[in-house]
């Protein structure tokens, strides 16, 4: 099945594919000069492009095709997650909201955060792979660890929710969330947001959400919160 | 965190834990005699029970109060999913369809699946523990791989859907099922149904949906229209 290749060298006429992906596509497709494939920008820019050369190195691109019209969406959903101790998790959490659709990842520290850090590095990697796979031209901002309540008082998004496991009466997210919205969702750890947390989140203008009565790892909910705000936007 | 215990093997009084589950009570959490753990039955049953002995090969517990007066879901949820090629995907969609709650799940095989069989045992173990690290009673209905045509033919389920990829009008799921249904989805593999599966599923009532516009991998479509159908009958 087809897919995408990812570069962030696009010159005038040519490109320089990366050595990984060069290596993909010479020594596992075995990609040969004059063969044509597309390769994204991760800004929007989209690229027919054949191969010049079959140094792995230096990997060089005839440009013969731009196409930088994509349709960008009139929402942008924005996810503030505490990331779950199983690293395999976390990054499956990435693929899938990559693949269902997102705009911008934060991980935050919380409380009850049991992962203290991330691997930045591996998890650029699949964002990458799962936006080339899903044939997306826009790479989804990737932002590192930060407490909680920095990102609170930090977050510019328009409408923020927080996600949380609490007794208080709440609403549904897909229930409440406004079309095309400028969204921001927390989504808290195996042992939820604190007291604390929840109260200055109230401080800070989150609303506060249920994703539904079924009991949801963090990495599920983070999935289910990036689905619900992308259905809210189903024509 | 808290989660269940599964047992088939629910007497007056009594419950016998099987040999792996004893050994995660007794080995790992190292539980006590007297120590007090819930036991699902997988058909709704919920038995709050204490240790009797310490035993992994024929470890005894004793009930000391019953709840079958759970809520069953006023809709029903069958999905028909063609498995990925890889069995860790399968797995996972497995682990996810049954947090966010499903009722059934058969395996088709169709013209363009890549996995002709599955792992039955390791799919049963994967629904346990997921129906237990989320506190769910209640055991889906696993249903080894048949030929999709066979399966429409005999599915009884009263409202079925078919998600594909093709050119034609179709409404988004969550446009078009109503609330509290009897819902049989089913869910095609990388390459999609072919036009005959297709053709064939409108002859058994099969209404043509589309999940969105981004392209999904099978396990994922699976999670989505799952996700999506339990959205539905959100009060």
């Amino acid at each position: 099945m087809d897919q995408y290749f990812y570069s962030t060298r696009i010159y005038d006429d040519f490109i320089i594919l990366p050595e990984d992906e060069a290596h993909h596509a010479l020594k596992v497709l075995r990609k040969k000069i004059g063969d044509k494939i597309t390769v994204v920008d991760g800004k929007g820019g989209v690229y027919e492009s054949t191969f010049e050369n079959v140094n792995t190195l230096n990997c060089k691109l005839k440009i013969i095709h731009k196409n930088q019209n994509i349709e960008f969406p009139k929402h942008s959903i924005h996810i503030g997650i505490s990331p779950p101790k199983s690293h395999d998790r976390l990054e499956w959490f990435i693929e899938k909201s990559v693949e269902i659709g997102i705009q911008e990842i934060s991980f935050i520290l919380t409380d009850n955060s049991e992962r203290k850090n991330v691997k930045l590095n591996r998890i650029l990697k699949r964002t990458i792979s799962s936006m080339k796979q899903s044939l997306k031209a826009l790479m989804p901002k990737i932002n590192d660890i930060e407490p909680v309540k920095k990102f609170m008082e930090n977050c510019s998004n328009s409408e923020k929710f927080i996600a949380h496991l609490g007794e208080e009466e709440r609403n549904h997210l897909i229930k409440i969330a406004p079309t095309q919205g400028d969204y921001c969702i927390l989504i808290g750890p195996e042992g939820d947001f604190s007291d604390s947390e929840i109260k200055k989140s109230q401080k800070f203008g989150f609303s506060q959400v249920t994703l539904g009565d079924n009991r949801l790892r963090t990495e599920t909910a983070g999935v289910a919160a990036c689905h619900i705000l992308n259905l809210v936007n189903e024509k």
